[in-house]
């Protein structure tokens, strides 16, 4: 089992990646990485070169680069390479913390689509904050792969999140809903309520109906699907609210005095709790769902910590077969389709 | 200046309607009420009669209600008759704190749109929470009136807010920006690439470029425009992520023993400063733009403080002849279209 690493990628690259996948190493046995990068800048990191070895690239893809255009021209890039090396089957999975949109158009153009699907999913897999609630996390795509959506993207995103939760998360008939203005079945523009009864009519599915954006992490779904743009909005302004809630407790600590430092301390181990309730770190990056190999991409700013967890969640992916139930899947649905006609 | 109140409308109706409204009515001795609903329960509750009329209806539309339906069915409702007094000149403005959807369609069909206005904006005055900033608000529309939206609805919403924001919140020159999935120029689906397109040629704007759902409490414009459903998603994200919040510290307290209760009395002040900076009722209502009248919609857990500083909201409208100069603007705007064609 062979992950290509795109070692180039992110805030604190080349440091933070080598120690997360040496971490992760060190948990299985069966992982052997290839470190696309630059020898100069990776070979010294590393500290046990056991199955791990360095494939020299000569170019990065910056964070602000036009993705597209990029793959283009840097052929010789960490992600270009890595991204290959799993269209010909020399790795099982592509990994990196680079530019969202380089690796998404490298998963696109050069590892490529699963026969029937039209268009992949961005999945993120987010924490239920409910509290008294048992499940801790939900499945929610596509959160912004595509600007644009067809009605028939976002049945094959609730049928790629099924899978997602059912063989990684271990969610047994999971329940898909759809992002909505309106919990009511007649809610929402033509476009979303003709998902709605997509969803509905689907003997694949446990469709449970439409959540709206204000109750993304109540626990209301196992699976969220929704259109690109929308989900993509929606998940923003999470997190855009958490972070400034974090910055307001911060601000007003500092400007209450003594009184509110002594409390901030006191309330430490309970904001701590929060915090790690909030992050989305633990279970590893965001999955380019619908390609023909494990792509997946985390947060520029994740330390060796979140890396190493992005690893584990590769491995499961690779562990239940993911892609291969997906291709059956949508090759049994492209054949029903054929009778069909 | 007589303003149509639908007594009957908001979860602690009629009782927080009438005292909001008394309060109002004692501040500003050019006001007058009228008072639509069920004289048996709202007569007991009016401690003084002054500049205040009860006009006696029959019928109550109930929140779950379908929205046109209910307006076209319930002729005797505080709602539909409220909005036919502000329509026929027996009153300057309707306000409830009843069901959105009904409010919107007595406002679009009973009240009646500006001429040269497409569709009416529903527009929130929300809070700016970026530490250290001295901005506290931005205009926000439109927020869901319209679940499907043109190009040129946004360049009018965009008018609509500016006005608001120069003649309402007093703010100069009033940057206005649109919501969109990234902060290039060239970021967005086709429509919101046109529409930041109009906004930038549009002589009548100070258009600062796009705004990301993340950054929408930053304080980043004066005013931010979007459509309908891209809007009401980003702000439902933002209510549900800031309410989960309270209730992860609430219960966090609660499960850290005597520890964190301390810690939370003593940090009390400071939280409260951030429930205050948070709290939208300040601000008043949501506002219907581009009608004939002030239509204005609060909140139905509204208490009496955020009755009286909507209707505050709605004398500082009418004070700076706030439709009167949209009318004018339109009503240019269609003769300059004119002499183009």
């Amino acid at each position: 089992m062979k992950i290509a690493v795109d070692a180039m990628g992110g805030d604190q690259a080349p440091q933070v990646v080598v120690a997360g996948v040496e971490q992760a190493r060190d948990l299985y046995p069966e992982l052997e990485f290839d470190l696309y990068g630059d020898p100069q800048q990776v070979t010294p990191l590393i500290q046990d070169s056991t199955r791990l070895k360095i494939v020299p690239t000569s170019e990065i893809i910056e964070m602000g680069e036009e993705p597209v255009r990029a793959i283009r021209k840097k052929k010789d890039s960490s992600i270009v390479q890595a991204a290959t090396a799993v269209k010909e089957g020399r790795a099982d999975a592509f990994f990196s913390a680079g530019n969202t949109g380089a690796i998404l158009a490298a998963g696109l153009l050069i590892v490529g689509r699963i026969k029937g699907i039209d268009r992949p999913g961005l999945t993120s897999i987010l924490p239920v904050t409910q509290p008294g609630s048992d499940q801790t996390r939900f499945v929610y795509l596509d959160t912004g792969a595509n600007a644009e959506s067809k009605t028939k993207n976002l049945l094959q995103y609730a049928i790629m999140g099924k899978f997602y939760a059912e063989n990684v998360l271990k969610v047994a008939n999971p329940r898909v809903a759809l992002l909505n203005n309106g919990a009511e079945e007649d809610k929402g523009d033509s476009f979303h309520k003709e998902v709605h009864q997509m969803l509905k009519q689907s003997a694949d599915l446990n469709f449970v109906g439409n959540v709206e954006a204000g109750d993304l992490l109540y626990g209301k779904a196992d699976v969220i699907v929704s259109d690109g743009w929308t989900a993509n909005a929606a998940l923003k302004a999470t997190e855009g609210t958490a972070k400034m809630f974090m910055n307001l407790i911060k601000d007003g600590v500092k400007q209450g005095g003594w009184r509110a430092l002594l409390g901030a301390w006191l309330l430490k181990p309970a904001l701590k709790r929060i915090k790690n309730q909030m992050s989305t770190s633990t279970y590893g990056g965001a999955v380019l769902l619908g390609l023909k190999a494990p792509v997946v991409k985390t947060h520029g700013s994740s330390d060796a910590e979140a890396i190493k967890n992005t690893i584990v969640q590769i491995k499961q992916m690779i562990d239940v077969n993911l892609i291969d139930q997906t291709v059956d899947y949508f090759s049994a649905d492209q054949s029903r389709e054929k009778l069909d006609n």
